[in-house]
């Protein structure tokens, strides 16, 4: 039988029933019920040796991270997962470790949970082989909850910066184990008025320098409360450069960059509402734009924005 | 500048304004407006030596046909086109033809044309290079009109089976060139009783027979009305099979099938309501399983179904 209806029968047997889709996989595409709100879609493609290393990495874990960064998406947008739709492009020459079904069956093993975890159900997508390396693209949609998607574009001169987690040295393990902050962000959403948010997947200070940018502001980022990873300690001492360094602009953390007005913020910090995940201010919103910190002599320093930039050309 | 970035400017002066969006391309995933009914979905990848050759192969049309094979669905379903989203994958090596920028473009400038045609907004995506081949993941929603989806499970025995236009030898150039059947659909739900539909992408005989099996029904085919397209006769040439053969096997005609209750599908046919496009009634549906044909002894003969299998294992 080919790969494709081989993978579509065990797909069937993994998954259970879908209470949000009036049709899932199979059809010519599937029919998602009807949404009171709005509807956040957010897609993702990877790649070997992009964004991993097939040989290297386990599967399982290659799966979970290529879901993990569309619900990262959804977490930043404060919307509830509803639906994942996985394409992938799977290496069939002979030399791979494993056939394409079994690879196959490899990254679903790793995705299927977290899909389960999130409400994301999987809802179809599209499964080819080819000569080249693994790809994996996923779009997940989310529904909009009654408090209205949250962008980029509402922080203000005066709001508090917020941060979830820690930052730094993902490429030791946490790009593939991150949790997304989906159930931080819908409990903050329901409880706290918030005017911005984003995840941060490129680096902290150039992620923060796009929503700044987007909110048509800036922010004064208070460099020593920076929440550093143990990772990018242990980072620092291979690379020689510093924990700061690494946690400004290292990306792949997947924690939210939140806008929070200030007295708004202040209960917060006194709340810590979310379990196990630290809250931090790092800065407050300005209206002199960029990302900037006083130096000790008291005069505005710019901090030139760091990280991943897709397609990068030198 | 890089790439993503330059792209997302580029692609903001290229489209228009977008009525069913809340919010497009720029933040972390797109918003669609609540939508009264369900909303049908559906993601399809393209890899090059797999879909296309790029360097042979023009990449406007490259990108049409990524897009169009996802019309093409959403047309099954007789479903609306609302909205798209583009990941790609660009090859980034010296030796390509292209830089990435550039190809990236040449893509969009065969796919925006159609998406702006048939109403679905580029909404987002993701841009990325490697060191590997030009690959294409496009995810297009659609809204379900107040009909319903059309779906391939309601197919009953007695049924009569049409197609829209002519079928085999598209590798000479429909299928990159076809028209996806968005509009054919839209009419035929809208006027008439419509019983199942599925378009045909992987071969007539082959995507019939998963119509059958998810209408738990068969076909009698009556082999002698398949309108075979001029292509495959050209096609045949070249071959040394039959014109009839490619028409049944060959794939990527993006032709529909439709189930239509008898009385139903005479009135279809006496109208002949799409503009330049026609219907023809090639078989009926019957409670005998599988796809079958009478014999020119009276007897009933099995078709095997014949077409491309995704990922099929030699």
């Amino acid at each position: 039988m080919p790969l494709e209806q081989d993978l579509i029968h065990w797909l069937r047997e993994q998954t259970g029933a879908a209470p949000d889709l009036e049709l899932g996989i199979g059809d010519d595409a599937a029919v998602l019920q009807a949404a009171d709100r709005g509807t956040v879609v957010t897609t993702d493609l990877l790649s070997d040796r992009v964004d991993f290393i097939l040989g290297e990495a386990d599967p399982a874990a290659i799966g979970r991270k290529a879901l993990a960064v569309n619900l990262s998406d959804l977490a930043a947008m404060a919307a509830k997962p509803v639906a994942c739709f996985v394409s992938l492009l799977l290496p069939d020459a002979a030399d791979q470790p494993l056939p394409p079904l079994e690879l196959a069956q490899a990254l679903y093993a790793g995705l299927l949970p977290l899909a389960d975890r999130y409400g994301a159900t999987l809802a179809g997508g599209d499964t080819n082989t080819w000569g080249g390396g693994l790809v994996i693209s996923v779009t997940a949609l989310g529904q909009v909850t009654k408090h209205g998607p949250l962008t980029r574009s509402g922080a203000q001169p005066g709001d508090a910066l917020l941060v979830t987690g820690s930052f730094g040295g993902s490429i030791l393990g946490s790009h593939f184990a991150f949790e997304p902050r989906v159930e931080a962000a819908l409990l903050l959403r329901e409880n706290y008025q918030l005017h911005a948010g984003m995840d941060v997947s490129d680096g902290l200070t150039l992620d923060l320098d796009r929503l700044c940018k987007a909110s048509r502001c800036g922010v004064e980022l208070d460099i020593d409360s920076v929440p550093v990873a143990d990772a990018a300690v242990r980072l620092a001492e291979q690379t020689g450069r510093s924990p700061l360094d690494h946690a400004l602009g290292d990306g792949e953390d997947f924690e939210l960059l939140l806008a929070v007005p200030a007295a708004e913020a202040d209960r917060l910090l006194a709340d810590q509402p979310l379990d196990g995940i630290p809250l931090t201010r790092i800065g407050t919103f300005t209206e002199t734009l960029g990302v900037w910190s006083t130096a000790a002599d008291g005069q505005p320093a710019a901090i030139a924005p760091a990280g991943y930039q897709h397609g990068e050309q030198e």
